[in-house]
């Protein structure tokens, strides 16, 4: 990627409104990460002579990938290894080291830490499985480990991991076999299961894409991916960061770091079967699955999500180019066909496609044969069979300030004109090289030729144009930066003791009607005329200060969904019906809420609920019966300001209806943005508030009103650290 | 592929409700394409021995290709080409041959053809471009070579085109060199585009995926894709046939061949760009873009659709592997991260994963080492490297009645166990082949290593789990067959001749409301109480027979969009309102419909139009303002039955709120399914009725009545063969 890299401005400084992060970087983390990767010594713990021994190919690893440092072996038996004296244990150990990679039995694990704790190793890898994973028994040992790396003061990647490689001065502690054959590059990659960053690997091989450093950090035990990811974002060798999770440590610091960080982080995120499980008392819970919320997190940051590994891929190619600064693509293919699905993709994916201008055209007229070639973008080169001619071409376009990049779609045959094509291959990754502008070069070849052709090429190679113009799409997307992340202040006119004071006078479970209206009050946000009284007589004398039509609502805190209870009667214009009503709802208990029937609004839906990896969440959507029907809702980390709140509205396709469809007159989005905000704060400075659920507001031309409301208080909120695991 | 097609039983016959086709067969069809391929000489006209020569690459060809008949060379300068003479033109050569393959300059073509048509030659593919494809100029030398192809009755592929091989044969008549990498196999490969054409069979030769046939069929001038498919799908040679399109040229003609086909068909339609610009009177036009057609008529007939040369890759290899005969995996992984990945891939493509018995759990216990693993469905091997054990478990799952199918994801590194994986993974096939169920075997390793392994399979590799459980996901999903394509017989109580009358009383342009009205009321649509009056006297003692409330619009013919212009009014109780409306409408012009304003009901939106490609279309989705909202609508080629319209409907989300939500009583979505087939027999039968909307639709509990309803008429539909070209 070199050539690329060197001439070209890298991703670059993000202009944003600010992350709202306080949270400065940690130098001190990333120094302590950076010894796992440039250790100087590092002592394999764990191997013997014997060809079944898996500690062997550790050091096979090492040799392979020529690593620069000195070279330690340790294992009971004793004996020797490529060379290599085997040390019986690590008190043994003729010299300071700075890392130790240990294979061994799980039980072993505590007594080997406790040794390289007392030989000054303060960085270790822990490959051996047997831990958690196995189930709550292994627990103790996890323990022993816990106390040991505090005691020394160690930190300590895995267990049950395949460890780190660091390309450049060849550190690889895999247990497997590998062979070097990724090239050098600007990629760091960060898996939770060795198997699957193995496999990265080798699509970085199969790719031609180079990568830096590798880590596979297995059960998270002390490192955990936050950690790595805060490090490279800082780390000068690492432009482009892949990671894959099965479980997010703590989310809210993973939103941190992507959002300060002036590199893509692209992330695949699996283990999100079972996303519809999730039980929940309200509305809000249940359509915010813990899948859900990764997304919106995830998109929140500036996180680009994959599913798959070619995806991965696909995407790292992408970020690896030059950044794309506008939407003008220009596409020159040599098949007629692939122009064609180049055109389709570039809608698919949001681009332009200005014409070619005349000079171009004349050009290309000069030199084309029988004419046989129209002049579109995508420009399809129809019999020009002139290689020349398509470099100056692809220059030509990539020098005009009217075209932000570049799609060269060629197709050869590997069998008259390959080194030719070659040539022309490696001349295009030197213009974006000289013009800092994408070029995507998308190539159709036999299986062979294009194996080696990729093999002396410094940048990216695609084989479909589709996929070639969504990665661009995920460059060009990635210009601004994600917006602001949180909010920093909360909206004028909150009274947070106020709030408080009502939250903590009652216990848990479902909130009176009362005391979570008193906090909803609190945080001003309007509400339509209500009254919590109990008894019959209470109640007449709240109605004639109210005047008709009322509705009445049970307010006993058992009943858990009042409407399909029957505890909700409506449109009572007197007070005999209002007393028939009442009689109707003693059953459930004395306690009833009195509200003004008010004018129908649009029906909308605000709440969110406590994520344990991300902490609050908001959900919003359409409302009423359009929850069930079309479920379709935005969700966003807390807190954050009326903008976001109103980019969250309109992510919904719903809000359509508040612009004002076939005639209507517009409603007032503005006032349910600053509503949707005040309600992220609630659910930011009030952990104890487990979920939240205004369901309808009713949004008028004027402002709008909460129609019900309910919460749900639990204890104060567990660690955000607690992983859920796999 | 061989040896799985010959244990396993082919895709085999499916139990449908019958496609509702009358068309046969045509084998007269089937021989003509016949000898396209089955020639046993072939004459390749525009050869010289200069190197820049096109010609020259299909004698090359056909010797890479082995082909087995006699080769004759024709070119105006004569010589000698590869131990061949160069005949000087077509009525030299010394015999009678079955096929030319002809790349001349276009204006040179008909002579060339009306040479082979004097010789006796009826096959002929030409490969020139520079026909229609340039432009209008070039349209009269088509019209010479019409009249050649009738004179002399001969079948003509291209021109712009490459051609076709035999893999069999070794007929192979590209004009760019090509290799004969792909195996021999039972895929078929149709293609416009010669340049996507040779990619597939590039990406065929990269999976090691045998194809048998590949035509590209240029533009279309006299063969098309239908009288390829409509032989290939009786043609005994091929199991799955892909085709790429760009246009089509005879929908309706394309979805009877692909439905009463046994054989699975993956098409790759590209060109669908520019959708959202259609220009369209009506909401069911607007809604239904051509592309949405093609989806649409693609899902009805059993095709399955990619927009990806990849995907169509993944698509071909699901339906080479046995059908899945229902939805029960075993997932068995040598990797965790790939065994979650798995998990969540089976989870989105609806499998389900029992969980592994007992006796098998215990043999694996037996033979694990320190038990590092957990016996879970996705089975993770954990560090169990006993390969044998592998194979064991996978035949073991297989042979369970249990078991549909099983997904084996298989890791190594190709360095010390790379005979044993060869052989591990060779013995997945015959597995495959002798149970007859799908074994989809996901492998992970360099590119060195899969590249070489694959060649020696015979069956196809994956190498992501969750696309290969997508390519499964379609294989499985084919099993029942497209449901019936095409209604056979009328609802009953329709008067055809009835409602003739009144399509063929008037002229073009919108219906008037009376008109349309008799028509939908002849095909027994149900509408609310109308009357059409002109003059405020009519109006008035209409009114009086109707009885009011009831509401008033302009019946004027001019008034394109009648609610938008102000030429509706509602609400109307008595006669000195209605005499006002009357008053406001009257600047229109006399025509009014008076309309009996009747209760509300879930209002939807049914109507449709007739498509250059499909012929009559049907669209349907929630209507009033959901329509411009959510934009949901589903779409089905008409005529259809009852049985089918209920699916249609059930495909809009917005159907939920006819089941009745929130305790609502369910609506009568039999009625309106009765209606929308009605609809579908309107635009049949009356291809002149261009556009139809009735909209909205109240249902309601009993029953449906249309509250609106507009359609054009313009003159007899154009024939469907016009195809539109990029």
């Amino acid at each position: 990627m070199d050539a690329v890299f060197e001439a070209a401005p890298s991703v670059g400084p993000r202009k944003h409104r600010g992350t709202g992060l306080t949270v400065a970087p940690e130098n001190q983390e990333r120094l302590n990460m950076e010894h796992f990767f440039n250790a100087e010594s590092v002592a394999v713990v764990g191997v013997s002579s014997s060809p079944t021994n898996l500690g062997r190919a550790i050091v096979f690893n090492l040799m392979e990938f020529q690593y620069q440092g000195v070279i330690y072996l340790v294992g009971p038996k004793g004996g020797v290894l490529a060379g290599h004296r085997i040390y019986r244990d690590v008190l043994e150990l003729p010299e300071p080291v700075d890392l130790a990679a240990v294979l061994v039995p799980a039980q072993v694990v505590p007594e080997v830490l406790r040794q390289c704790g007392q030989r000054g190793i303060r960085r270790v890898i822990v490959e051996s499985a047997g831990f958690r994973e196995l189930g709550e028994e292994r627990l103790s040992l996890e323990q022993q480990i816990q106390e040991i790396l505090d005691r020394y003061q160690m930190r300590m990647i895995g267990p049950n991991c395949i460890g780190v490689i660091h390309r450049k001065n060849g550190l690889a502690v895999p247990f497997m076999p590998m062979r070097a054959e990724a090239p050098l590059g600007r990629v760091a990659l960060v898996s939770q299961s060795g198997g699957v960053g193995a496999t990265m690997i080798n699509l970085c091989a199969a790719e031609n894409v180079g990568f830096g450093k590798f880590a596979s950090i297995g059960n998270k035990f002390n490192v955990n991916e936050n950690d790595l990811l805060e490090y490279l974002t800082s780390d000068p060798e690492t432009e482009v960061i892949f990671c894959y999770l099965e479980g997010i440590a703590q989310g809210r610091r993973l939103i941190e770091i992507a959002a300060r960080s002036s590199k893509p982080f692209v992330v695949h995120k699996s283990n999100w079967g079972g996303a519809g499980a999730v039980i929940a008392l309200s509305h809000s819970a249940s359509l915010s699955s813990d899948d859900k919320v990764v997304e919106a997190a995830f998109r929140q940051c500036g996180i680009t999500r994959v599913f798959e590994q070619d995806d991965a891929m696909n995407a790292v190619k992408g970020f690896l180019l030059p950044p794309m600064r506008g939407r003008r693509l220009a596409v020159i293919s040599r098949s007629g066909g692939h122009a064609v699905m180049a055109a389709d993709a570039a809608e698919e994916f949001g681009f332009e496609l200005p014409p070619f201008p005349d000079e171009l055209i004349q050009m290309i007229s000069r030199r084309a044969r029988a004419g046989v070639i129209r002049f579109h973008n995508p420009l399809d080169m129809g019999d020009i069979f002139d290689l020349e001619l398509y470099r100056s071409l692809a220059e030509q376009t990539l020098t005009r300030a009217d075209i932000d990049a570049v799609l060269f779609i060629y197709n050869y045959w590997g069998l008259f004109d390959t080194e030719e094509s070659r040539r022309l291959i490696r001349s295009l990754g030197e213009l974006m090289a000289t013009h800092g502008k994408p070029v995507v070069v998308c190539v159709f070849s036999t299986v062979g030729e294009t194996t080696v052709s990729r093999r002396s090429m410094t940048f990216p190679i695609w084989t479909d144009p589709r996929e070639a113009l969504r990665a661009l799409a995920l460059n060009r997307d990635r210009r601004d930066g994600p917006p602001m992340v949180f909010a920093r202040e909360r909206p004028s006119g909150i009274d947070v003791p106020r709030a408080k004071q009502f939250v903590e006078a009652t216990g848990e479970g479902l909130l009176p009607a009362d005391v979570l209206a008193g906090v909803l009050e609190a945080y001003g946000i309007p509400l339509v005329p209500w009254r919590m009284v109990r008894g019959l007589e209470a109640l007449l004398e709240a109605s004639r200060e109210m005047g008709f039509p009322v509705v009445l609502k049970t307010a006993e805190t058992h009943v858990v969904h009042k409407t399909d209870a029957g505890g909700v009667v409506m449109n009572l214009s007197g007070v005999s019906q209002l007393e028939r009503a009442y009689r109707s709802l003693e059953r459930f208990g004395p306690a009833v809420l009195l509200q003004k029937q008010v004018e129908p609004g649009l029906e909308w839906l605000v709440g969110g609920r406590q994520d344990d990896q991300f902490g609050p969440v908001v959900v919003t959507g359409l409302g009423g019966i359009h929850v069930e029907v079309f479920r379709e809702t935005a969700i966003r980390v807390a807190p954050f300001d009326r903008e976001d709140a109103r980019g969250l509205l309109e992510e919904c396709r719903g809000s359509a209806l508040m612009q004002g469809v076939r005639g209507r007159p517009p409603l007032d989005q503005e006032a349910m943005a600053d509503l949707v905000s005040r309600v992220s704060w609630i659910l930011n400075d009030f952990p104890e508030i487990r979920e939240l659920d205004l369901n309808p507001v009713f949004i008028r031309q004027n402002g709008c009103e909460a129609v019900d409301w309910r919460a749900v208080k639990k204890g104060r909120q567990p660690s955000t650290s607690s992983e859920k695991r796999p």
